[in-house]
């Protein structure tokens, strides 16, 4: 493990971190964020945060604005990649699929399997590291944006207690039905549609049992160019109230894709996950 | 004029414009931040922000995080390129002179004359522009970064009258004493020392007129790596102290001079802004 970037901000601390991955087999860099209680050795909470197609640890930690809100509420933001990476790591020119594009599954097929074990990663191998590094307490939760508001929910679904509450923005909520999630999960799971299941938040909220329903809060923009096509939060909406899952979705007019949108919300997305996470 | 970005952004908005500067005769783009307040139609006053040495007008509306502050302020936030651009424009390999680096002056030697003319763009063309196709009034406040808190600070203290305040985050204080500044006026005003203080913010302390004092706010990290040689900001505070300009002038532990730094800070930037634009 070895710290790449420090920068105070907000009297707590930005950091990057570069460490050797053993599920990913390569050099992975996330980002943290530690409030000024964590500096003085408190134990913290931490908010795990994935990011969409094409970006890297950096998006969110340059362009959310979420560390003011973190150091207010004593959480540790956590920000990892979106894929493996490196030149021994399969990947693909489309900018939708491989490096830039894990979708926080474990593929099955070649040549992805080898190195595309992003859910491993992020819901095991990474708060392992956090928990031993850094003063991190094992109260977890998770958040995510567009692909990472797909890996989000689907992460907090397929763990029941591993997180407290599970928040996004704008994401993919039914890869399945979806022109980049179809072609993800062909890639990366093939062509069974049940191995799928495994990965759709809408369907895992149709098997999830009752007492492991989280408390979910879901920002939608309604100028997103993606709305219609590829993230469909209607459908996230429909398996919440069929499957009794109480969830907060809301759509915000004028609102699109951007960290504009993230920017503008995320301060509800951490008072909302500082309650459940200090509740 | 054509807008090439919008993002609504807390209530408000953020767009990018491109139009043909006649000033510096090639294309422009700006960033421009309209609050709900403005997209009622609402005039607002304007607080210019110079950005710092390879940047673009996206850097500090990406960033600094100041869009949230100016909705609750009402303020219009306009970041305007660091240089002329395009193919017909001088240029040098070096991140510190040419595109990217217009120091905010008027350049009086070849090849950099023809084009880089920024201090007449950003104190004149600009604000005329702004005010004539946006609901702005003509209330100014300045502020910048580094080479933009140079700009700030030179464009306040050469144009009184234009702004009602002026503030810094790291900025070049003394452009003659320090290689980076050096470097860029002998390149852009030749060797005449004299031509070079009329550009200098500490020379035109020494020099301002007392009728003519501003409200001033300067910010400086101290774990900043180009405090030493390239910012001195104790010369800026020893300027003002020897000519009875008062201004404020913070030290601030720890703090790097990255964007981390500016969004830690900026909120309470624009307070003072709103303040003296407001009061």
């Amino acid at each position: 493990m070895e710290r790449i970037e420090q920068h105070t901000c907000f009297g707590g601390r930005q950091e990057v971190w570069r460490h050797a991955s053993a599920v990913l087999g390569c050099d992975m860099r996330f980002g943290i964020y530690l409030p000024s209680a964590a500096l003085r050795g408190e134990a913290c909470p931490v908010l795990y945060w994935l990011s969409g197609l094409t970006c890297t640890e950096q998006n969110f930690i340059t362009k959310a604005g979420a560390q003011a809100y973190a150091e207010r509420s004593g959480l540790i933001l956590v920000a990892p990649d979106t894929s493996p990476r490196g030149e021994g790591v399969a990947d693909d020119p489309a900018y939708d699929l491989g490096q830039g594009a894990g979708f926080y599954l474990n593929a099955t097929q070649a040549p992805w399997a080898a190195h595309y074990r992003m859910q491993d990663y992020v819901a095991q191998e990474l708060p392992a590291l956090i928990e031993q590094h850094f003063p991190a307490m094992a109260e977890r939760a998770i958040a995510g944006h567009s692909m990472g508001g797909h890996g989000a929910l689907v992460t907090a679904l397929r763990n029941p207690g591993r997180y407290r509450s599970v928040s996004a923005f704008s994401p993919i909520v039914a890869p399945s039905q979806v022109p980049w999630g179809q072609k993800a999960f062909a890639a990366y799971l093939g062509e069974d549609r049940q191995a799928w299941a495994q990965w759709d938040a809408v369907a895992l909220i149709h098997a999830a049992s009752p007492a492991d329903h989280l408390p979910m809060l879901v920002d939608q923009g309604l100028d997103d160019e993606f709305l219609e096509t590829q993230l469909r939060i209607e459908l996230l909406e429909a398996a919440c109230l069929e499957a009794g899952y109480l969830s907060t979705v809301r759509r915000h007019a004028e609102y699109d894709h951007s960290y504009y949108f993230i920017a503008s919300f995320i301060g509800e997305h951490i008072a909302f996950h500082a309650g459940a996470l200090r509740g």
